[in-house]
């Protein structure tokens, strides 16, 4: 089992944690705005009076109390009603993405996913040897006719993968007609959806859009949450929500994987939501990153060349760069770090490879100043690049 | 993806937390020495000065300062010379077996085991579709010359998978003879071993053993363990130690499998070696433990049919019952339900099945005189049970 790819990924951000670069390339929520302060007095208070519960074995589904939370809130922001028994602890989405790929992928299976898609969710399930298949994908989400066209003609199709908030990598959002239309097809081609949400909460513009699992029953949908990006990625807490009988499965399936999620943090998560105001946390998180796009925008409308678009994301943490063809985002991060700035070429977030002119940025982890001098350098980088690969063709 | 067996035990496990029932069946440490209290300003304490590490994602490897402190013990404790970089935190050492399933097995390999092996590790692996074979173990170990034989004789062996230290659930150690012809044998015929630990500190008598890993270079050793005995098993903390090649090849999985493991876990824990004594906690727990084997051991001699015979083990947490043959472990268990007395069948712990006269005790998880009430009320059944099957014989 191996995924260069994956790794390549990890040794640029090993060098991009040296603190003299501007890294636009991990997927860090701000540390400043991490409750650190909030957190410590809970988690005293917890081992004092819930200690045992904190520090012995816990169920492989999760603690109740948790999990009622999670329901509960589930349903005060986009109108699901699940039960307890339809919520499964996780040690963050990432184990979802892994569990899942563990339940439902045999080796030739067919997974389909946006183009681009979730880099983590290929590494999760390309362990369990599926073959993935890009749907084409535009600003509002999945095309119809090709999703269709997909699901008709191809064998074994298990699942189909999206992240329809602000995707990582694309910042995209999917209208809710193409929500509509994914569960109506989902549903006749009998395939289940995984809607993975860590980005529905921080919107920064007009209504949230409901999650596909909260359009009624005609498809198979398990909706993977996380803290990650809400309260604390550390912590490593996430949620699968799904039908019981499904859930029932994922229960099996983690036991043999890790017995449990922490119940430590567990319980910190669950006092948190108990006893702060997650929604006034969640909402001055918004308001940062607002305003961090914002500089971003504006320093790549000032700073980078006419032929090279991007995308303006009305929420989450990541947009999308495209070059003019021919440009390598790759041999654009070797020059782009000897001015010591960082980004994510695209081309990982592509199972079948290519897309060698595109980049991902993120725009939560830093201050606006650092991200607009970041981005200025950037442009010169870019600025003498393109004229190069311009030149070139 | 299905295991049976595991979710009988799960099922065994619910009805048993009914505090009226007296239960041998868990694995758990004794809740009253949880270090609770000393955790609690632990936590509060980091998340005032080290807030940002806590929350904040970690490197997928752990936290160095981690990674050293657990390199250092091993050497002091077992002389074991290991560098920061052959050390990598997981989520439990269930994590590490499920990492391990998905390093080394495909479909069809062999794994080699003892007779009987722990359940965690059947589960764990069973993922990955490897045959299971299990090699005759006596109360030294595994049999050399079956193991030899097996070694010889069989093809596409992946792994031998060995508990050396009170295993679960026979209370069994491994004489240094067994160890060091294990490395012998595992180098001769270059299949890597799977030392799992987690009891290796809660001897009771005489000196402790040196691990496997500890044996020379003869052989590669991948070994194993955990917070869970002598910490907490509800903070989901272990490491997996091997040399650096292979443990960058385990982070590569560990990555897509759940990211990194909880850096406020990992630096809680690291915390507690600084500020804490670890060692004389888990002296603590032995004494205590020590203890309560002896009321085990003093009430199954007093309470139980002669023909049953039992493990009297040195250390860890359970031990071996073996009725006459005809009395089926989860038949009683239904009669011993009924006089509220719990524990686990032991065909469970045999990959390929049998032994149903067989079962495990624990005797970690409540005081002396529930353990003496306990064995006296399971004597009872037994005494009516096996004179039933005796005669029926």
């Amino acid at each position: 089992m191996q995924d260069l790819r994956t790794s390549d990924i990890r040794e640029i951000l090993k060098v991009t944690q040296q603190p003299e670069i501007i890294s636009f390339a991990g997927g860090l929520p701000a540390s400043e705005l991490l409750p650190a302060a909030e957190m410590a007095e809970l988690a005293r208070d917890l081992l004092l009076d819930d200690g045992v519960r904190a520090l012995q074995y816990a169920p492989t589904e999760g603690l109740d109390m948790l999990r009622e939370l999670i329901a509960g809130r589930l349903q005060r922001l986009w109108g699901m009603r699940r039960s307890t028994d339809e919520v499964l602890i996780v040690s963050g989405s990432q184990q979802a993405l892994d569990l899942t790929g563990k339940l439902f992928l045999d080796e030739g299976d067919v997974v389909l996913c946006e183009s681009p898609t979730y880099l983590g969710a290929i590494g999760a399930f390309r362990a369990y040897r599926p073959t993935f298949v890009e749907v084409p994908t535009d600003d509002d989400g999945m095309v119809p006719a090709a999703l269709e066209d997909r699901l008709s003609s191809l064998d074994r199709v298990q699942l189909i993968y999206v992240v329809p908030d602000f995707q990582n990598p694309s910042g995209r959002r999917w209208s809710i007609e193409r929500r509509r239309k994914l569960v109506e097809l989902a549903g006749r081609f009998d395939v289940p959806v995984i809607e993975d949400a860590p980005y529905a909460e921080l919107c920064f513009e007009g209504e949230p859009m409901p999650p596909v699992a909260a359009l009624g029953d005609a498809c198979s949908v398990v909706y993977l949450g996380t803290a990650s990006k809400i309260l604390s990625p550390g912590m490593r807490l996430g949620w699968v929500v799904a039908d019981s009988d499904l859930i029932r499965r994922y229960v099996l399936v983690k036991q043999s994987t890790d017995l449990h999620t922490s119940s430590l943090v567990q319980l910190l998560a669950a006092r948190f939501m108990l006893e702060n105001d997650l929604e006034a946390h969640i909402a001055r998180l918004r308001d940062v990153y607002r305003k961090r796009r914002d500089a971003m925008l504006t320093a790549l409308e000032e700073h980078f060349p006419q032929h090279v678009s991007f995308t303006r994301p009305a929420g989450g943490l990541f947009l999308w760069v495209v070059l003019p063809e021919g440009v390598d985002a790759r041999w654009l991060l070797e020059r782009a770090l000897e001015e010591r700035v960082a980004f994510v070429p695209g081309e990982s977030f592509f199972p079948g490879g290519g897309h060698e002119n595109t980049l991902r940025l993120n725009f939560s982890a830093m201050p606006e100043e650092r991200i607009t001098e970041g981005i200025c350098r950037l442009g010169r980088v870019l600025s003498t690049v393109t004229a190069d690969a311009l030149a070139a063709v």
